[in-house]
């Protein structure tokens, strides 16, 4: 791979349109790069600070090609792109993070397996596709358990919850022909996650791990610093960097870990910039976003050195309504995704409450 | 003047499409809005970053119209926009700031004449058009003196000091048949500029004073905090807001004055967002081109606070060179304009330096 850094005037590729690609495309133009936009909804919000949009299906291998020709790098804002777009993505112009880290994370048993091969811990997990299967699961797992759909699962979505041996059947029957894996549940006390990134010379740069809090499976708010043992924020930035450096990959990635009384369990990892990293906006001198495009274009990356304290909350649905009235508070910065449309469950912006540094 | 907040969706019209309306169009961005770029250069900067660009020159009457009726508020990011265009803007859509800022500003002699009648001090000045008012206006001045084109000045240029009575021939023949102001030079020790706005409902809220230096008529760095007395800069910020409140201003100005043992004496106004306000970027939870979309939207202005000491160093012609080195450097905020022509004197990026608060 080469690292060759790209010059002023380059053009990024986002596969995804969404509030996360904005982010990205107004890092890249910081950077003086271009954006171009990859999204089948012509009304995506990255679609306003991307110097140019191809609004097709991700099926669309002339769009993909037509789009590859177009850019000096491609990366992409959610996990769950179909691998055969970034196969023929990538036989144009490089992919990053690519194929692998893709691969091990759009699949949640396929991640699990490689989590634990690199020592790390996993909540006990079993492969399921049958009733029987399941039921043999949480007789060795125990309740409660978690049985999570294998793919397309995000914001809680996809999981329902096992409370006793009998749950099985009346949870089975909610996934037909769905390749799933059932999870113990692990008695976590809190949750933080890493912001994580490697350059393309394997340069690894963590942001300071924060405490995450969630609301009805939703993100709601990333606390920096979190309240947890330096001794375990220092062993989760370490095992992030391992994660990094064992797929090879180049770019950010969000790693959630459960803090529990015997040390972090990996929750899950997503390959792409992560809610959690939002606070980095105004917190540290180089932001996620930032970090990220650094890394796909061959840039140094930055230490990733924190200057304030920080509290990030989310606005979801309604509570973007809230917006005015935070605009109003003199150490909030405010970020909004342009979403005309407010849905339950719909991020529509965040706030980054900025404090001096303990 | 309506002071209903714009609501997310609506659209900023930004006249003009260099470095100052991009980093305008993402601060419309991250409150939700659309920005929509005028501007005779379809490569402007801020074309990249735009959901909507005109093409168009400022005394195309239609193409005014047909982007004034796109827009829900208009704003400009230079000061030598035609009155005519804004004139026939403001007809069909809000111009924030009004004509009246632009007005004052755009002339020399107009914006001098404002500041006295104010009760500022500025540089003593005479309207000069012919030899004979040159030699007179130099007889009372003295020398050294500046003669200066009362209008389209910027960055040092359209401007000749003057160091004896007797260069008054050669300097006036180099400005045949253009309106000239004569300025006594003002034996400054420092230069520093308040970034001040004022709200749709008249709040003002100022940034705290920096202090410049320029190279070769060039802004070359603000530093925050100014090392000039507390007094000094509370007077800054006070004759800022007698600015604003006499223009009944809407926006972000830039306000100059020079440091001289006997006080304050204002350099000059620019009726926008200012390069000496860029450090607010990396320094404040809200920075300049925020508040102005703010104040322009009739949202709430932020109370300007600074969390950190910053310097802001401008990245000038081939000083774009250093980007690379300077992205290394862990407290470095990189801001780059996207222009893939460097020229001698263009404003290619700039870089903001942060540190913890003194």
């Amino acid at each position: 791979m080469t690292t060759n850094p790209l010059p002023t005037g380059a053009t990024i590729g986002l596969l995804g349109g969404g509030q996360l690609a904005r982010m990205l495309a107004v890092a890249a133009a910081r950077l003086g790069f271009r954006s171009h936009v990859f999204d089948p909804d012509a009304n995506a919000p990255a679609a306003d600070l991307a110097a140019q949009t191809t609004c097709a299906s991700y099926d669309d291998t002339n769009a993909l090609i037509a789009f590859a020709q177009q850019c000096d790098v491609v990366t992409y804002e959610f996990e769950n792109i179909p691998l055969n777009a970034i196969d023929t993505l990538a036989a144009h112009v490089p992919v990053r993070p690519d194929r692998k880290a893709l691969e091990v994370s759009q699949d949640r048993l396929t991640e699990k397996q490689f989590l634990s091969r690199l020592g790390l811990d996993v909540a006990p997990f079993a492969e399921v596709n049958t009733l029987e299967q399941a039921q043999e699961a949480l007789a060795q797992l125990g309740t409660p358990a978690i049985l999570k759909t294998r793919r397309f699962g995000y914001d809680g979505k996809g999981q329902t919850r096992l409370s006793a041996p009998k749950d099985a059947n009346t949870a089975m029957a909610d996934y037909t022909n769905t390749p799933l894996v059932m999870e113990a549940f692990v008695p976590f006390t809190q949750e933080i996650s890493v912001i994580a990134a490697r350059g393309a010379d394997g340069e690894v740069a963590c942001y300071d791990p924060g405490e995450n809090v969630h609301r009805q499976g939703i993100l709601h708010t990333t606390t920096v610093p979190a309240n947890v043992p330096t001794r375990l924020l220092g062993d989760g930035v370490l095992q992030a960097g391992r994660i990094l450096n064992a797929l090879e990959y180049v770019g950010v990635m969000g790693v959630e870990f459960f803090v529990t009384p015997q040390g972090l369990v990996v929750n899950e990892i997503a390959p792409r910039v992560h809610n959690s990293g939002h606070w980095t906006q105004n917190a540290c001198a180089v932001d996620q976003f930032e970090q990220h495009i650094r890394a796909i274009a061959g840039w140094p990356l930055s230490p990733a050195l924190r200057h304030s304290d920080v509290v990030m909350e989310n606005l979801i649905g309604q509570e973007v309504a809230r917006a005015p009235a935070l605009a109003q508070e003199s150490d909030v910065a405010l970020h909004l995704y342009g979403k005309t449309q407010t849905r339950p469950g719909r991020k529509m912006g965040h706030a980054n409450r900025v404090r001096a540094r303990s």
